[in-house]
């Protein structure tokens, strides 16, 4: 039986005009996080179980990993995200690192889940993080990189929303505000973080399970209710107003307005379902209709350094996956057409392989990018080769082009061609690929 | 219990210092092939382990592979090499795609081992492969862009050694030539591939186990023990010599040495340890004799796309792992000193963070990749981490500096202070990156 040809399921195969996708897509991360100063990391796919068993969401670890015993009889996991690998990193020279520590990394991630649109069993994840800074300068620069990278691939304003919350203002309202026990903040967090994925009716019957009789008598859950409808810092009751845990997001959020990013708003049914996020939140949602969804997001997350046995360090960081990002740079029609790295095909004239060399060594030596047809087809056959490839040059070489040293260009789009000088294709072709 | 901070046992954390020159020898891979019209692939890093199966060596599947069962019962593989997923992913576009089709890849490799000097459990491997040319071009083609690859470091030709065989040419010597049965020639193969690891008595000792009492007495191993010996194609007997088998690989070495690659020459023991190899095999060895041993391979495998239930196609490839690449640039001290990404360090001087954002905003605009330190201590201190993290700028911002828009700019290198517009700063940073 012969072998089968596809990838793993979930999994993508990157045929080159894929690949050549995914290679603008990072190379626009890379030069906008650099321009912030991020410097980029990396570390092995397999990580001990344990790392995450710590601090991601249960669900995640359980259900969804990639997990196996290796030969040494070591339980590994296939990472399913980086924040647990970064934070290992940084505790393993906290000592060393000069903070603040601006790190991104482009990790391929792993969960075992049913594959569906957005979703893949393997996908790519740009995660950016800034550690040692308590302030909240971190939480807004991270905001304003995951938006200037949305800009730089072409995006307005208008084309997403930027919602924030604090874990600590929530953290206040559950505890303080609603007077809730431990395990009812826990799990009112949890239906918060979904409601938004149930009916309203089913949402508050799920709550109303959570409160104990004396609350739902006291008409605590009326009080959750109408909070929940707030759209607005400003509309919140004056009494969680005078908090500092509410300042605190009032002021990031102002700030973000006054530095042109007008579409940051607050959104008190924002949670995000790691554990580990101590403090500000957020998610960037596609403001199209067709697709209006949350792309994704980050936040601030102070204690996952610590639990390495190490000082903790204050860190403010978000991942944005390769999938959503096209899923939204599609939407809008944002992806480019992407131009191949080859600048010209040369189709041989004649039994020139050897004879050729020169020529086109020299034109490799101009910094032409070359791929050589030495099938021994028909030049047409040729042409169509490079067509296919999506190459916008051929350039003809035989034996009258290899003594006269002028050689034929051709524009496969408009089928032009022109006799000229090396030098003078190199130039040409170089003109185009910087067009 | 604290967790630990090791990365898993054999692979390697990528702190920012190693991965930027990770990504300098990525860089060199990209700008060598692409020169040569090779296009970019990728594919997820699980494969069935009956990709494996069919043509890998044994060893490789059995006692080096990271298997497991996934969540669905599929018994799954973290890929030790790339030539199976590179020929599953051909065939399975077979009709579609042009030939001469060029590929490229640097994927990440699991192998379960030990890990000691140059080898270790994950690994990076430049694969490139050309697919659809039967005749001598592809493999002149593809060592010639092995060969170029290694000059792009810097490396010259005294420094390293090409060394060819045939696969078909030790096929008709030992089937033909010495009348080997077929288990023999598998037995005899493996051995010659050892052969230089072994001692000499040990190496006869095995082969005449090997061979029949007859063999022996009619002196067959003594034939071949004399073959062994032979340095040079031209030393072989003549009876060898007359064989198309010969000729052919005669060809391609006295053109690659034609071509100015001089360092290309015959080696008899060359086998190379993968099973599906048909024709020319190539391996690069190290001339210092600190670390004289093969660096890498390749050569042609014109079965595997075949195994896939479609019609074979010839190719021709090599893969370079970036371990032994870069012990072979340390030896020969070719590993350069890399820039920081990061142009300047911005060092903040008072409460200044709002006011210096406009600054800050115009350096990124006119290009700089700018980390700004908003820890809020000390300038020295702030200094120290910049100089920790190899930025060779900081730029100061301060009241005086945003109110005159003129800035002081340090050379962290040579203590040097200047004082000058935006502009002028932004002019001699660009001219330093462009060094």
């Amino acid at each position: 039986m012969a072998l089968s040809t596809q990838p793993y399921k979930g999994a993508r195969d990157f045929y080159p005009e894929y690949k050549r996708l995914q290679k603008y897509l990072f190379s626009v991360m890379r030069s906008v996080v650099e321009r912030y100063g991020y410097e980029e990391y990396d570390a092995p796919i397999l990580e001990p179980l344990e790392l995450y068993l710590a601090k991601t969401g249960e669900e995640i670890v359980n259900e969804q990993t990639y997990q196996f015993v290796d030969r040494g009889g070591r339980n590994v996991v296939i990472r399913p995200e980086m924040t647990p690998t970064v934070s290992r990193m940084v505790a393993a020279k906290r000592q060393e690192l000069a903070y603040p520590l601006r790190w991104y990394s482009i990790p391929n991630l792993w969960r075992y889940e049913r594959p569906q649109h957005g979703r893949l069993r393997e996908h790519w994840q740009l995660n950016v993080d800034i550690f040692g800074i308590e302030n909240t300068s971190a939480d807004i620069e991270i905001i304003q990189v995951a938006d200037a990278l949305l800009r730089a691939y072409g995006a307005t304003h208008e084309m997403y929303t930027i919602k924030l919350n604090d874990r600590r203002l929530m953290k206040y309202i559950l505890a303080e505000y609603l007077n809730l026990t431990d395990v009812q903040q826990q799990l009112t967090g949890k239906l918060i973080d979904r409601m938004n994925k149930m009916e309203p009716a089913e949402f508050a019957a799920d709550i109303d399970a959570v409160f104990a009789p004396s609350q739902r008598e006291s008409g605590t859950d009326e009080k959750l209710f109408e909070l929940l409808k707030v759209k607005s810092l400003n509309d919140l009751p004056e009494e969680i107003k005078s908090k500092d845990e509410f300042k605190l997001l009032d002021t990031v959020i102002k700030q973000l307005n006054d530095e042109q990013i007008v579409n940051a708003e607050f959104e008190i049914s924002l949670m995000r379902g790691f554990d580990y996020y101590s403090g500000i939140v957020f998610e960037i949602f596609d403001n199209d209709p067709s697709n209006s969804r949350s792309m994704f997001g980050g936040g601030r997350y102070d204690g996952l350094v610590g639990l390495f046995g190490v000082e903790p360090v204050a860190t403010v960081g978000f991942g944005m996956g390769d999938v959503g990002l096209q899923e939204f740079l599609k939407v809008h029609d944002l992806l480019p057409s992407l131009k191949s790295e080859t600048d010209a095909y040369v189709v041989l004239i004649g039994d020139v392989y050897e004879a050729a060399q020169k020529a086109i060594k020299d034109f490799r030596e101009m910094g032409l990018n070359l791929a050589v047809d030495m099938s021994g087809g028909k030049a047409d056959k040729q042409i169509k080769s490079a067509v296919k490839k999506g190459i916008l040059y051929a350039i003809f070489i035989g034996d009258n082009e290899i003594a006269d040293e002028q050689f034929t260009i051709k524009n496969l789009q408009t089928g032009e061609e022109e006799k000229h000088s090396a030098q003078r294709i190199v130039s040409i072709i170089k003109d185009y690929r910087n067009e």
